[in-house]
């Protein structure tokens, strides 16, 4: 049978039509069956004439919405009715296979966290993110669920995002970097030192301490950072991609034979805002659950939520959790150490 | 008289040749004397002939080198007669008015910590650095000489940056955001959150919070960060620049009519490239010492050389650190709570 996924079609910044029309390209393209939550008359409105016949699509209507700007565990307890956490409500029913939303991905995770619950001997889930490189994708994690980490949540965050790179990327055995200031593992803050000594203890196929610079030079698979640094690095590389679209655009405008120019070379500029423009991914899963759930960019488009729809069905087919179990448990050292590790503060300032 | 600035012609990538031909740049164009410090040899083999009677120009020989990976403390303590370190002693001594270096930026630091020592009040010097935006420039600190922070340290960083940025961009009131993962001030880590608090009680022009995208929108003048997450946005920066060239020239590259629109946009294209080169802006300054030291991009070009010894005169003619000691005079609140504020410890994980 068909995996039904559950789409919040009330978060996302391009209204119910754009996610609905996602939905749509899903079902008639991937084989499978999406549940869509939200207010059902705008959901109906943006629906085309009998397309809520087609098999597979399903309606569930909820009367509650949580805003952008929301702080998440206080929105999800008040509200009960709202998309999100309806979807994961249907999800822990086992009525749906995994959650996709655009909206408040605190609420979202919150959400996430009360009803499904955290896989074993993962203490923080967190968001991974995937970037173009000039190369192939790499997996970034964690990108803002946790701001403020310990080595031991670090660590998880490598073996999550790992599971991730193998499951979607088809890499068996994903390098693993740590981001930091310097390339030696004597480099970096605290937290970062004391994280190094973790991996390196590992059986992960951990390369040491990588750089900004190197995330986009298709060297490493797996960049992992706690989700302040981590969710820094993703909104400044969106804003300096757009930055510098613009400027390169401006220089453009200054000249003209470089306006014929620009003229002659718009296919190749598409070509190129499509490779790196982070909405087209696919999403941003939410790991370490006992479930699957993704969270889109609030600007995503119908291909963008597709692609999403995409990914969640990979990661449940593929079973991306039971890879996470497996890469634990090779490593269980861990869990033995795990009080020592909780005990020791890391980050203070020397 | 002309001030003079002291070169390290042994740091950088490109070799003496390059510092040398930005000295003379310098001297030609600036109306600035330029201490050379280095192997006499190898800068007398990189002088024009007749350019070692320039007026102005003056040769330190020097038989040490510190290497780019060598750890800071040790390497000026190991190395007296190294170019870094002779360089801040001249300072010292009143022999120079400034240091620039595009060599191991760690020891040159360290040299200056050692030489100088901090101006008063001012607990932990940084580097700043500047970024091109859509509209201005923004001004970054510290970008890697902090990496585990108090919220006193950031708070002295935006003092510092905002002296910057008055006394090189003219902008009398700079608007000073903190760098985080939320524009509402609640959000952010536990060192952000504290930090924030501190700015909110000053004098400065501090408009609160801002994200990664912000940085290259021009709507903000100062963007304080800890040295850890300030490297990691520098050196990303640098890689998603360079990354973002190739995969577009990749494109081109595809497409026939695109390659003929390439060869007419290629002006417009190399006008890009030197508004995003960071190695354009005339280095980094080293705020919060008892003297004046830039350190710049180890692949500097002659022309950045020549930025950063204008940047450097430029320093101490305007007198940034009085700016500095003006600017934290006015919020002395600060010192009088700073038992409780070094006591809090910032930044661990709850």
């Amino acid at each position: 049978m068909a995996l039904r996924i559950a789409l919040d079609v009330m978060g996302g910044d391009r209204g119910p039509e754009e996610l609905v029309a996602g939905a749509l390209l899903a079902v008639r393209e991937l084989s499978v069956a999406v549940t869509l939550l939200g207010d059902e008359a705008r959901i109906r409105a943006a629906l085309p004439r009998g397309a809520d016949a087609l098999p597979g699509l399903e309606i569930v209507h909820t009367s509650e919405v949580i805003e952008m700007d929301e702080s998440p565990f206080e929105a999800i307890r008040r509200k009960k009715d709202s998309s999100i956490v309806r979807a994961f409500a249907l999800h822990k029913e086992g009525k749906v296979d995994a959650v996709v939303s655009a909206g408040n991905s605190g609420a979202t995770m919150a959400a996430a966290l009360k009803y499904l619950g955290r896989l074993n001997d993962i203490s923080r889930p967190g968001i991974a993110t995937t970037f173009p490189t000039l190369k192939g994708p790499v997996v970034m994690m964690d990108v803002g669920a946790n701001v403020d980490c310990r080595p031991r949540h670090l660590f998880e965050f490598g073996v999550m995002a790992a599971a991730f790179s193998r499951v979607m990327y088809n890499i068996p055995r994903p390098r693993i970097g740590l981001l930091s200031i310097g390339e030696e593992g004597g480099k970096g803050n605290i937290l970062v030192k004391k994280s190094h000594d973790l991996f390196q203890q590992s059986s992960l196929n951990y390369i040491g301490n990588v750089e900004g610079r190197d995330t986009f030079q298709g060297e490493v698979d797996v960049i992992v950072c706690d989700g302040f640094v981590g969710n820094i690095c993703l909104k400044l590389s969106e804003g300096l991609a757009e930055a510098l679209i613009a400027m390169l655009g401006d220089e453009i405008k200054k000249r003209l034979p470089a306006k014929i120019g620009y003229l002659l070379s718009k296919k190749a500029f598409s070509a190129f805002r499509r490779r790196v423009d982070y909405a087209e991914y696919g999403g941003a899963p939410l790991l370490g659950l006992r479930g699957t759930g993704i969270v889109c960019h609030g600007r995503s488009s119908a291909v963008a939520i597709k692609n999403a729809i995409r990914v969640a069905t990979e990661l449940v087919q593929n079973r991306v959790n039971d890879h996470i179990m497996e890469l634990l448990a090779a490593d269980d050292f861990l869990s033995l150490r795990a009080d020592e590790l909780d005990e020791e503060p890391a980050g203070a300032a020397p």
